[in-house]
């Protein structure tokens, strides 16, 4: 009594070609799980890809005709890009096909209509590709967690941030931002482009889409704070580590009293806690939620294969029940608008970073600024001091940032400071 | 158009009263997520909790009441033990009610007679919080990864045994692992009687559960290798932290050529690992399939409030779409036998100790009775020599355990070696 379920693939690249060896691959395990044969009705793309064997199957130049075909249940987005890819899913939708899609600056920036249009036409639309990977981070927040409140999500969701600031941090290793980029674009996990990874545009997109899904809010990319990596440098890295610290690029976002906070920026973490751990280009995504308390999904966060296994669980779970999960984990009419505070209204605690003429009274003037605008000083230490000046290190307590940005402008106007104050917030994960 | 879903909780202890507690205190945003109102529609328990408000709940003395009661949709067992929970479960079931139950002896022992007697009347058995609390690992392996075909599942999947050994652990502790247990006990880690925690019964427990659902197999708590920690030493972990391991109670199941490893007991693993990090009662379950590759899935393995965290997300499901997936995750005609493999087939690392009069030609004894049985030594070092007396450690490189049985056999008849010789099995991991 083996069901058919008909997989239209759009698009054969790295994802692509990897969702659809994967479909025939696992397809007896699938069907011992589902009693489903998942079969491929037909693939869009501009080109064969060299791994796939598509001798017997129906490909197409135009992924349009992947949306008319009737023997389509499901169509895979895995074509990237916005404009397009919102067309062709839209037209799916229309059509009356679910879709499974691997790509989150869709989802991140076009998420709302294209929800709105599934929920009218009583079609899911499934996005675990889109954030994480191989990780099935989405599942996770939107079932495994269903019972609970969810008070925060913080994760390392860029592999190529990741690997770098990894790099920079080995000990001894004293390079700089720039030096291990080039070596991540030699290994392929960075782009000839970096932008969209190295300064966060990609965290911001898959944070923007956890936040939706744990709070039950429309989906905020707009609103997101992103700053990106390519200011660390291994000073801070070095300071960070003497303190008791590691610097990795998280996507955090929050629940509070006031409103959510989403934010995409690097951070000083405990060296002990399990995010310190996640290395190279390796993701994770930590849930804090009540009562389950903190738990913690970790794995690939990029790749053929672990981008495809996401997109085959999606595909699976659309087969076994399509419309057993609203697409944003709430109810369609239950999503409500939360306000997402400006960055500086958030509090955090922050390391400080500056250089000072290393002369009698700076480290007073220096507190005193800062006492001043009631930040409390956990620690400042004058460090390497070199020809007359040393870069002082600060640690406060936790303060608003828009108190913290006005002691930073009067700290900067002191004539004993010189150069830019770095700051680096500080969170405890 | 908010449905109901009428919940009956049997037993309100730590788990039913946490259960009892989520499902009002989130009731609202439950709805929010599935337009279902989960109701508590009676209560079975032999006495009040005193952190439950029963005033407006109907509460019955008898269990049996609740899988009879027609308002009753699905039946959470939290009762705990096999016996009345077996014959609960099964009336529940033969009134065609859904179960939800945080019971791993039940599933592990009985859970074929359970899980068929579900498919025959066509409701549903849940069980995510009888495997590692409030991490929805079970969600992950069955849908989360359920287009990859797992490889291997390992985990520290038993809080209490991860409390003493990271107790044991902690720099300069030298702690006995008695000493440590009481301590456990008085802080309530660890039970009175804590044979089921440290000697792994528990652990069995749910890696049979896992096992069962990762490669679609009967669960075979009966062929489980079992041992438990009570013999691991303060020397050992110290040891162990010169060679770069920490030492942890690991559940191990791996899919090979020959059959399935089922097999729990204390394992050296590389300190730097994601499971090295995992310390105290926290739990975390490695997943390691193709393509995925490696997941991690880390979290509270008890308490009321993770514990009731996994029962109300089963019961959300049950809301949402009770039979969407098959109670193993693999349809029941497609659940297969596989060999469990007795663990002297089994192929590992070994760290061995042993104590050997500390003169000429031991090291070489030793030495020569291991390559007599084809065993590669990655390092052997005698260590603290004491008045003619030496603890000697010994790296080995993979061997089948049988023919380290022999090898340590023999090592234990020369009149050299004192002592019995341990054994701690090395995983990488």
């Amino acid at each position: 009594m083996t069901r058919r379920i008909g997989v239209g693939i759009c698009g054969l690249g790295t994802v692509g070609s990897g969702t659809f060896n994967l479909l025939r691959a696992n397809a007896d395990e699938m069907i011992r799980k589902t009693g489903i044969r998942f079969d491929i009705a037909q693939v869009g793309c501009r080109r064969d890809h060299p791994d796939c064997d598509l001798s017997d199957v129906d490909v197409t130049r135009d992924i349009f005709d992947v949306v008319k075909n009737p023997g389509v249940d499901v169509v895979a987005e895995l074509i990237g890009g916005i404009d397009v890819a919102f067309e062709l899913v839209m037209a799916a939708i229309g059509n009356g096909k679910h879709v499974v899609t691997a790509n989150k600056a869709l989802i991140a920036e076009r998420g709302e209509e294209i929800f709105a249009a599934a929920t009218a036409a009583g079609v899911s639309v499934r996005y675990e590709a889109a954030v994480a990977g191989g990780i099935p981070v989405i599942k996770a927040v939107r079932e495994g967690l269903a019972g609970n409140r969810i008070d925060f999500i913080a994760g390392i969701i860029n592999g190529t941030g990741n690997f770098i600031l990894t790099a920079m941090s080995e000990p001894g290793s004293n390079r700089a931002f720039a030096e291990v980029l080039k070596e991540a674009q030699e290994l392929g996990y960075a782009e000839a482009d970096p932008t969209f990874d190295v300064e966060g545009i990609d965290a911001a997109h898959k944070l923007a889409i956890l936040s939706a899904i744990a709070f039950g809010t429309p989906i905020r990319f707009d609103a997101m704070y992103t700053e990106g990596i390519s200011a660390v440098t291994p000073a801070d890295i070095r300071y960070a580590d003497q303190l008791g610290y590691c610097i990795k690029h998280l996507g955090i976002t929050r629940r509070g009293e006031d409103g959510i906070e989403l934010r995409v920026h690097p951070a000083l973490i405990d060296k002990t806690s399990m995010l310190a751990q996640v290395n190279g280009v390796m993701n994770a995504v930590m849930v804090g939620s009540e009562p389950a308390g903190v738990t913690m999904y970790y794995g690939a966060g990029a790749g053929a294969g672990p981008t495809a296994s996401a997109v085959v669980s999606d595909i699976v779970d659309v087969g076994r029940a399509p419309l057993a999960v609203p697409n944003l984990g709430f109810d369609a009419d239950s999503i409500r608008s939360m306000p997402v505070l400006a960055i500086d209204q958030t509090r955090c605690c922050f390391y400080l970073k500056l250089t000072a003429l290393d002369k009698a009274g700076v480290m007073a003037r220096i507190s005193s600024v800062l006492g001043q605008h009631n930040i409390s000083i956990e620690s400042l230490v004058q460090r390497d001091a070199r020809a007359g000046h040393a870069p002082v290190v600060i640690v406060t307590d936790e303060v608003q940032e828009s108190e913290l940005d006005a002691a930073i402008t009067e700290l900067q106007a002191l004539p004993e400071v010189e150069e830019k104050v770095t700051r680096i917030r500080i969170e405890s994960l």
